[in-house]
């Protein structure tokens, strides 16, 4: 495996050199993260600057590529970098306390937070392997979960449970905080998965994910636990947000702006009714980052383009009734959308 | 429950007031952490500006309290701190680009770092309780999973195992990515966990922890999966780990320094003939975050006093044989140690 994405952003940015230190840009600049470490990118190759915990893992992976791992201080570092011309760093990932440490050390810092986020928004297929792992390994721990869902049980359960089967199915961890909401809790796009015990008859909205190799999913269902024949409203609702999750990947082509793809599923939940219960936008980019460009909103104002990846999530939320979000994970190939969730079943499930 | 950790803080830094971005940070001013949230504390109380998604548990965990929770966009945050002759930030935890936002805003900014770091060393009631809480969560996580524990499992599987196990208990999450490591990947002190299978005989040494409203946990245990009777060297090492272990929680007084503290394992350890094989500090302080003050090191200089809570874990390790580490997350309290764990066993436990 080469990573050409280090080679990418300096011939983006025009400078003699790209120095990053948090894991996850060292992580997109040479597939590699580590605590504690940094990468050097200028036009002689990639230096990976890390410690006798990753060294050993650090050297095999990269046996005969254009990275280097090497073990050396920090001065070191710092002396080859104010040897540069000028630098390019991320000032959004760079605390203010560091860069004065690099300012001292006599390091010419430019900002390339904009030539990162350009070139991080389309995902190389290595990038797209890893999505989709973490997309396959979330269904899967989604299916197991179904028949282990029982009565009496507490929202934190249910979160702890299916962290579980995906922690089992080789997850390195969630992507972020699982969301488990239980009736009207559900009515709560950001709800904090809590004690609140499952009865007969309850909705269950579960907004989840995890990484694999540092990049993440992100999938959300909604289904009932029993029919109390209480749901009518809420099948109603069910059907609109599928409908208008299926439009987003039937008709978003590539060249689309962010905020042509959220009107498909605005302007049908607008006609049904739902307007104004769709209360956030459709979609944002996903990758080494659960939230991250492009952005599908109203004001989404950038082109969609082959190799982004981003969320298909509508979703309709009446406060203390009900709320309904269906959310794949997704990418553009060829000009179409491709979702890389296929094992779970759209159509409303009672268990 | 009061929060008077903010006024703390500006007390100390004398400046007109304070803010802070960061969800840690929130929580150690006034007790509550949010995403895109901020805190500012002046002399006239304290100020959470959070979104609709936090406000109304904010609002009755305030209530009463000089803690005001309001909705206002960044805008208005930026407004009020302009008019301050100067605002203390963390510039460690504020990026550069947060930095120049703020400098454009007009803030006069000054680091208070060295403030923050004092006062966070030592710990109130409240923060006490939590760490106390999650400690209990992370022994009863394991006892739970002793009985779990089968051959043939992975060290991921039991990872994901313990986690469930502390997340049914009441933990949010975990403190940081569970090490377990079977064999020889225990004298691997970050060992990266992994696909290795149990089988009888082999020693387990898992590193865990939890958190409670965003507090820490600390512990390693190091135990056999059966008695292969080629255990007499890691026998011997463990009962000298112990014992290291064990001196420190008894002779440790408050006054002492990082580096004394850190002496007397070390120095037991070196008399047993295990001083080289002993390659990292005896341990850090631990509160929201995993890894803060103190160092109980041989560089540890700073003295050590009541209130104060740190990991007491000497190790020994054998490349390629065997590893262990005994730790338990302790406090100090009328000049003494008093350990946060109570309910495990560390006479060596053979399953």
């Amino acid at each position: 495996m080469v990573f050409t994405n280090g080679k990418k952003v300096l011939d983006a940015c025009g400078l003699e050199a790209v120095y990053v230190s948090c894991e996850y840009l060292m992580r997109y600049l040479c597939g590699f993260g580590a605590e504690d470490g940094a990468v050097i990118v200028d036009k002689t190759g990639t230096t990976l600057y890390t410690d006798s915990r990753y060294i050993e893992a650090a050297e095999k992976l990269f046996k005969g590529t254009d990275v280097t791992p090497v073990m050396q201080p920090r001065s070191e570092i710092f002396k080859r970098l104010a040897a540069y011309e000028s630098v390019g760093i991320s000032f959004r990932e760079t605390s203010h306390a560091g860069y004065l440490v690099l300012e001292k050390a006599g390091v010419h810092t430019v900002d390339i937070d904009e030539h990162l986020t350009k070139a991080m928004i389309v995902k190389n297929e290595w990038e797209l392997a890893n999505i989709k792992k973490a997309c396959e390994i979330a269904e899967e721990g989604f299916l197991q979960l179904l028949p282990q869902i029982k009565e009496g049980m507490t929202e934190t359960e249910v979160a702890a449970l299916l962290e579980f089967n995906m922690r089992k199915c080789g997850a390195e961890g969630v992507s972020f905080p699982t969301i488990v909401g239980f009736g009207a809790h559900a009515a709560v796009p950001h709800h904090e998965t809590g004690a609140a015990k499952l009865k007969f008859g309850d909705e269950i909205l579960i907004d989840f994910g995890c990484k694999v190799n540092g990049y993440c999913s992100d999938i959300t269902r909604t289904f009932l636990f029993g029919d109390d024949g209480k749901h009518e409203e809420f099948k109603k609702a069910y059907n609109a947000v599928l409908t208008a999750h299926n439009l987003v990947q039937e008709k978003l082509v590539s060249g689309m702006t962010g905020k042509q793809a959220d009107a498909i599923a605005r302007d049908y939940l607008q006609e049904q009714g739902y307007g104004e219960l769709f209360t956030h936008s459709l979609g944002h980019g996903i990758g080494l980052n659960i939230h991250e460009a492009p952005s599908l909103s109203i004001r989404g104002e950038s082109e969609l383009v082959d190799g982004m990846v981003f969320s298909d999530e509508p979703g309709v939320y009446v406060a203390g009734e009900y709320g309904i979000r269906i959310e794949d994970t997704v990418t553009l190939k060829d000009g179409k959308v491709v979702s890389f969730m296929s094992k779970t079943d759209k159509n409303l499930i009672i268990l």
